[in-house]
């Protein structure tokens, strides 16, 4: 039942006056107290980001760079910010791949009798099968071990790249990290041993039939052969058949293929700064997503709480003293066209980046930002700034990583941030067919976007 | 994509060596750092928490005092403890209030030319409506505004308390302590003023159609009528409809009852202390739960994280050198009779309670503990402690409470504690047919056990 909630004082106090946490001791800190005060309150009564997703993954989807969708995601990011009234919405034109999946995929082993089909998806970027392809099956669960074979033992079959997470580390990030090698490189290293293919196990800790798909890619000079993820419960099949069963032969059918690029934007909307229009703070995520799914927390959230920021500030009157930036980036998943684009106009425009935020590690309950620069002065100012934020449970600031589509203007910003939030469900759903609405928690998702404004509001206010 | 996480480099030195955290400096922080490591190690690896939990719902299900589901709760509680060769696994006899529900409740109200049927449930210790009850509907939203109705107002009538959480207050926790007096007091205040029955809405924040059960109480000599909870949806559609049509009527069919008292137990499961025997960390969770669900976020969690919790420190050879106890009290939701008992026989023994955890606000991803304490050299101490269990983010050590099954123990034990976790979503489903097993996530819970775990190892370590 949780009683504690119903005697304990603490909570009873919050609740009668919303009181401004202790921590505020200053004319000044007791203003940003209370304005940060009123994001929350904006966006817990009144928020908008919730419903904001609700149409970008239920009206329009998956949405892929070079896809129909990208583009319908495009024109709605372009016309909702528009209808906010951001001083200027405007598009970046930048050329996106266009790899796109074919009919869905097969794959089977023969196991017994029969055929056993298996739950398979391609990999992003990866060359399709031409019809069936039929092979033996290796297993490794290294690169080395992958290296430490005779050639003929991998030449002419499927490389079965089947390392699981390592579910030790606390952050499953790290585990994916740690593992993700087999999805990146497991084509090129099997192709380099004269493999046909590449069949790799899903980034998970999960124990499902949900294949992960996710970029991979090729080199000059290393014979392009396809690449499938294998969903978790279908790599410990397998595993345990080729016990069994060593020559076994696996077959997969991919249609995939890469068409030439094609003409795709980053969507920005601004508000001008007040007092220092020249200095610039960027909030974005990313508003291409796999296909599988309807890309909410990879990474819908990330773009309707970029949106929700800027609306937050105006809509609690703390129009910024600097320009604030939200920018949905095209072509996160599968090459970092939109992001690198970004960068180089604001190099070429000589554009004063303050900072830059990214929200791409779903839309959870928020705990702080990871903050990426070599000023340490940089990393304790913001430091001090945690007291006001720990009300809402958001004040853990550490040195960390910003994100994939500001990774660019590292060189051009004094700090890149990463937006950082409860990590523990991110690589349950992250690029597989449940990626959907459903599974976004309306309060969790309006923190998020809470915490980027009022982290907006700071910087805005005292600059770097 | 976050690809953040293929680049971070502590990311990736996490994943190489499981480093011990870089706080770790004398031998003893070292020591405790690594020791720490191996309950997470054990917990992730190897937990039993999650499919202990998987049977408890989905084996006995919800478990009201009094219920045949509740002894068998007890004879797995005491079976489960005694398989893990804990030193002495014992039950203590307690007498339990018997409230059964009856036939699912109906209600519905007049709107129009049909009467529209509403999800509705009867509140925990209600009388029920001999039959259909029915009368028109005054609204209120606080216990003042009915105060200061004239009777004839309230005369015959359900009184529908309708004031909904105060989404601004960021712990859901708070706003549930500030909707609660509806539910808890609700039925007598409206019997004072000469109403029929009280209609409350559920307390959450979620808009669906689960009513949210929970207890209730009345008070002697004021007339005993029935109240019952209405889905929040339920609760708008009313009151829209009761400004159409102020003298709707409302129907309501309950056949809940109160029994007599019944014979039942909290299980104990204890490990003697290597060193200091006489001095007792108790950690717990309530086994009795609503009856709509399997009772899996409240209190189902808090049982197998308590059992797993001394399962760690045996399976990592951490011995304590306290005697630590798992108990699972009985009659928390509707009474508290358990843990009365539990302080009452610890007295009676001349026991020392060094400390008693309590988990019982969901399976969520841990944030640390609430220290309940008078001395605040004890919390200064255990706050020391927080850089070992931040690595796990789980070092949030603050002034809180601990948990009402260990309430009573207040004045023996030093400090009591409240596992604290991520609380977002605890209200969604808290006290309705959705508390489910489904909901629980298998990392989550087990990050809690261990979490537990490491600070019963500190605990039994250095006393307080």
């Amino acid at each position: 039942m949780l009683h504690r909630f119903l005697t304990a004082a603490a909570a009873v106090l919050l609740a009668a006056g919303l009181a401004a946490p202790a921590t505020a001791q200053t004319a000044d800190a007791k203003s940003d107290s209370a304005n940060i005060r009123k994001i929350y309150d904006e966006a817990l009564l009144r928020g908008q980001s919730y419903e904001n997703l609700r149409y970008l993954c239920q009206n329009i989807g998956g949405r892929l760079s070079g896809s129909p969708q990208a583009e319908q995601a495009v024109q709605w990011g372009k016309q909702t910010m528009e209808k906010l009234g951001f001083d200027r919405v405007y598009l970046q034109e930048v050329m996106v791949p266009h790899w796109v999946r074919g009919p869905k995929e097969k794959g089977s082993f023969k196991a017994g009798k029969g055929n056993q089909s298996v739950a398979v998806c391609a990999l992003g970027g990866s060359v399709g099968t031409k019809g069936k392809l039929k092979a033996e099956v290796i297993e490794v669960r290294s690169m080395q071990e992958l290296r430490d074979l005779p050639t003929e033992k991998v030449k002419g079959k499927f490389v079965f790249f089947n390392r699981p997470f390592d579910d030790r580390l606390i952050e499953p990030g790290a585990a994916y990290s740690a593992a993700g090698d087999q999805r990146r490189s497991g084509a090129v290293e099997a192709a380099k041993r004269g493999a046909v293919g590449a069949l790799v196990r899903s980034l998970t800790s999960a124990l499902d039939d949900n294949p992960h798909t996710g970029t991979m890619r090729y080199e000059d000079g290393v014979t392009q052969v396809p690449a499938a993820a294998l969903s978790t419960l279908a790599a410990n099949r397998l595993s345990e058949q080729l016990k069994q069963t060593p020559g076994l032969t696996f077959e997969l059918e991919m249609g995939c293929q890469t068409l030439p690029d094609v003409k795709s934007y980053n969507v920005v909307g601004e508000i001008k700064g007040s007092k220092y229009p020249d200095e610039i703070i960027t909030v974005g995520g990313h508003l291409d997503s796999w296909d599988l799914a309807q890309g909410a927390h990879d990474d819908g959230t990330g773009c309707v709480q970029s949106i929700e920021a800027l609306r937050l500030l105006l809509a609690s009157g703390l129009r910024p003293e600097r320009t604030v930036r939200a920018v949905l980036f095209m072509n996160e998943e599968n090459g970092n066209r939109g992001g690198i684009k970004y960068a180089e106009l604001a190099k070429a425009a000589g554009e004063k980046h303050l900072a830059a935020i990214e929200s791409d590690g779903g839309g959870f309950t928020p705990r702080g930002f990871g903050l990426e620069t070599n000023n340490k002065a940089t990393v304790t100012q913001m430091q001090k700034w945690s007291p006001l934020l720990q009300p809402y449970n958001a004040g853990n600031l550490q040195p960390g990583h910003g994100g994939t589509d500001i990774g660019p203007l590292k060189d051009q910003a004094k700090v890149l941030i990463g937006y950082d939030c409860d990590s523990q469900r991110y690589f349950d759903i992250h690029h597989t067919a449940a990626d959907n609405f459903d599974k976004v928690h309306k309060r969790e998702l309006e923190l998020g976007g809470a915490a980027m404004a009022s982290l907006i509001y700071l910087l805005s206010k005292y600059g770097l």
